[in-house]
């Protein structure tokens, strides 16, 4: 999928502020029609395995109280982000918020004592809520975000009229850009795609040329994922019917960081339609290697309080909620209290991972979903 | 400069472990003379304006209680590089802490309850001293870490026999590897270095190919740099006599960023000579900025105890030390207590950054060393 068009992007923003001044016209009081981001109005969509937003909205009226300051805020932003795509720029929501940030006046010019608003939690939430009514991400708004993926495989893109060959980078890899949607992916020659957690272990990889060797695509977000990120392992397995495949430390941070890719945040639901890959597999390391892999006790390291608790909250997700498998994992992790790190695996010889581990449990169905 | 081919680097390592046979052969107590890494051996080197390690070296004997295990780390540490090297892959130091990690038992097989070492600390110890002894970067050894930095510009660089141009990759940019010194820079159409703190700022700029019209390098190491963008920093502008900007926020921890760039950190001066670049310059935002831009009070961010505490330590490095503007911009920090954001600067317009202050601070020199 390729993001909008400019000109369509434009036109979206801009069909929202003319509702709004074709009320005020009419003479009514005006309101903007929001779709509800609550948990309350959060869905489990069992045969797409994706969290999706309800079909519940709400009504922000100027001429309410409790509501104008937000109807106001909604309506700076919208003002500040066509401004921002009339002129071709790319701010960053910290950007949006600064240029929006004044306090207010009278009409006199009497200092009134309040700010726009006086937080970016406030201006996030109605970039948020222009997303939602818009049907259009961020990205596709031109707003960019501190963008940490590496990628690198046996694929081409374009970007920018300029055809980049993923296979002839050297050393280094491709940093993926904010906007994904603004890439057009040409060509993918692979049979699935590795995304990894860490990023030493994505730079040994790379350098030792794994994704090579085994005809794969190689990703990292190093650590919990960003947008741009989780949105390229969307689109390698929406529109090329790719496998994928994550691999983070065995503990309950690492599943957690797989649960991003898979179904994205509870609180985030909107998101998940466009950045989710309900099918992605968890490759490792799992609480069951841990014997079957016959990890030294020496590297097993003591699962925090912290640790448990997380894992108790995963528990009650719907995506590993509806695994056997899953639950079963989590609730050993939970007895056990054991955890142990990808690099662990070193213990077995340099080459363990990318020989023996990776390849074998991905020929052997030995993932987990 | 080229990292030293894989040959030379094993020779050296080798050499290393030979020192020590020959000791043994000869029937001679054991021991190996390394490079003492304390701040008492640490150089201010006030013509190359960098923190050089000294002369002195400290005899680790294998017949000194309190010094054989240190010995034995070392030599263990040097076996598993060299087993690395040897080998052709190329492990993390987390790898490196496993695969060395292991009880010790006496001859008859008996658990000795020690372990080679338990903390990862104890192994990336030993390390540097492999370093600082051989001359050898850790990178130079084949050892990977997480690198962060992207970079994009006018340049081409060869890599694994592959020539990949950095004006070339659209939206995104090249993801600089762990060792950089296995790059070969091949041209560089520029006339100076862009740094930027931050991540998102990066994305802005390249996204609006500000490297393009103003005919930079654009390069960030995403908050606290990692060694490979310092160490590219290092060679645009040792190779290429290209200036170097850093832009950070107007706060001690952006001042710190700076800082490392341009000299590194004060425990690990051996790395300086090869990561530090002493002649870069700070673009800003400075704190005299507040007033000469005026940035509104509504942007002002009051800076915390530790801001103000951190501060007072950068007043007693020697690179800022020697410098009269950076004392006068560290005491009216300390003094004013205020901070600002790079992106305040966008309160005057989402193109004042890029079509206003960067290019006006360098036309006009405004920087500071």
């Amino acid at each position: 999928m390729q993001a909008p068009p400019e000109e369509e992007v434009i036109r979206r923003l801009e069909e929202l502020g003319r509702r709004v001044a074709d009320q005020i016209l009419r003479g009514e009081a005006p309101y903007l029609e929001v779709p509800v981001r609550t948990l309350a109005n959060t869905i489990w969509d069992k045969k797409r395995k994706m969290l999706l937003l309800g079909s519940k909205t709400a009504r922000r009226e100027f001429f309410d109280v409790g509501e104008s300051k937000r109807f106001m805020q909604t309506i700076l932003m919208l003002k500040l982000i066509l401004e921002a795509r009339r002129e071709g720029v790319h701010p960053t929501i910290r950007d949006l918020y600064y240029r929006g940030k004044h306090t207010l006046t009278d009409k006199s010019g009497k200092n009134l004592g309040e700010n726009t608003w006086d937080d970016q939690r406030e201006s996030n939430a109605v970039i948020q809520d222009i997303e939602v009514t818009t049907g259009l991400l961020r990205e596709h708004m031109g707003l960019m975000h501190d963008a940490k993926g590496r990628i690198v495989g046996n694929m081409s893109i374009r970007s920018k009229g300029q055809v980049i060959e993923l296979s002839r980078l050297g050393s280094g890899a491709y940093a993926i850009p904010s906007n994904v949607d603004s890439l057009e992916i040409l060509d993918v020659k692979a049979d699935y795609v590795l995304v990894v957690e860490k990023g030493a272990i994505f730079e040994q990889l790379n350098e030792d040329e794994f994704w090579r060797k085994n005809n794969c695509i190689l990703i990292t977000g190093k650590g919990q994922p960003d947008r741009s990120t989780r949105r390229m392992v969307r689109r390698l397995w929406e529109e090329f019917d790719l496998p994928v495949y994550v691999l983070t430390d065995g503990d309950s941070y690492g599943f957690y960081i797989y649960s991003v890719y898979k179904s994205g945040s509870i609180t985030l639901s909107y998101e998940s339609e466009r950045l989710a890959t309900p099918e992605a597999r968890f490759l490792g390391v799992s609480v069951t290697d841990i014997e079957k892999y016959k990890i030294p006790k020496n590297f097993i390291i003591k699962a925090t309080e912290r640790d448990i608790k997380r894992a108790k909250e995963l528990l009650n997700y719907p995506w590993f909620k509806e695994s056997k498998r899953w639950m079963e994992e989590l609730n050993l992790f939970i007895e056990k209290g054991q955890k142990v790190e990808i690099e662990a695996l070193s213990g077995h010889g340099f080459r363990f991972l990318s020989n023996t581990y990776i390849p074998e449990k991905i020929s052997k169905g030995e993932w987990i979903a």
